[in-house]
């Protein structure tokens, strides 16, 4: 199948187009840190959104976190974002694009019945070249908004 | 990378495992009726959620809609379901699982600010042998909640 052309309502989020991989390292102040390694993917199929799939390893190559979603442009420096994640949690977000730093803050975290408590969270994905630094703050568990992870990976 | 063994919370919910391909149709009180082709993906990674992941697109080979989320075991015959559409979605549903059969009621459909709106929605999974039927109904744009989507997939 040939590649879709990018729609140019998400030209301004194109630089996080790829698969990333690399690793990560997380740290709470309920838990343990811990570390692990990652595979994200920014993709599109032609249409105004980008799609979103983050899965995370631990040392043993057993998986650990994933999480899938979509990033909706807002004009040409905003973004939407929402996302699910299978501990029940699902995200709504919004934020900023500049230049090639996209920075969201939630707007809305629902959980189902049995899912832990999250009720806030931060993320931000900037890419210099081919490397890609990523940042996820959260106010969970009774904490308030705090680092939680981090990651550095490299587009392949 | 070998096939990892099936968690055991999610016994209940792996009738629906697999690559599903076929074709639906869709209607709704503020639409013209539409068909389309569908490719759906129930998969494990050997922890206690299903993935899932669906991708339509019309007679030309465009995309249409996609979604993708998670199943969790709620006991052995309950589930919950997250979910998140480009549309600027996210839907938390729970729901019963009999023999082969998966009926979903939103507990919760939440939005961006730029997303349309849906209220709620009730969806179904229904497999025989080799053969999954799915039915969607929704409240959305005003309206009661109403049939919007059906397919019909075989399992590849």
């Amino acid at each position: 199948m040939p590649s879709p052309t990018l729609h140019p309502d998400v030209a301004h989020l194109s630089f996080l187009l790829g698969t990333w991989k690399g690793s990560g390292k997380g740290e709470y102040p309920t838990i343990e840190p811990f570390t692990f390694t990652e595979e994200t993917v920014f993709g599109h199929v032609g249409k105004p959104f980008l799609t979103f799939v983050q899965r995370t390893k631990d040392a043993a190559g057993l998986p650990l976190h994933t999480e899938s979603g979509y990033l909706r442009p807002v004009g040409a420096e905003r973004a939407e974002f929402v996302v699910s994640i299978p501990s029940g949690i699902v995200e709504l977000a919004a934020g900023t694009v500049e230049e090639n730093r996209l920075v969201l803050s939630s707007t809305g975290v629902h959980r189902t019945a049995t899912a832990k408590e999250v009720s806030a969270t931060e993320r931000a994905y900037e890419v210099d070249g081919d490397t890609l630094h990523w940042t996820l703050a959260m106010a969970a568990m009774g904490q308030p908004m705090t680092h939680h992870l981090s990651g550095e990976l490299t587009r392949s």
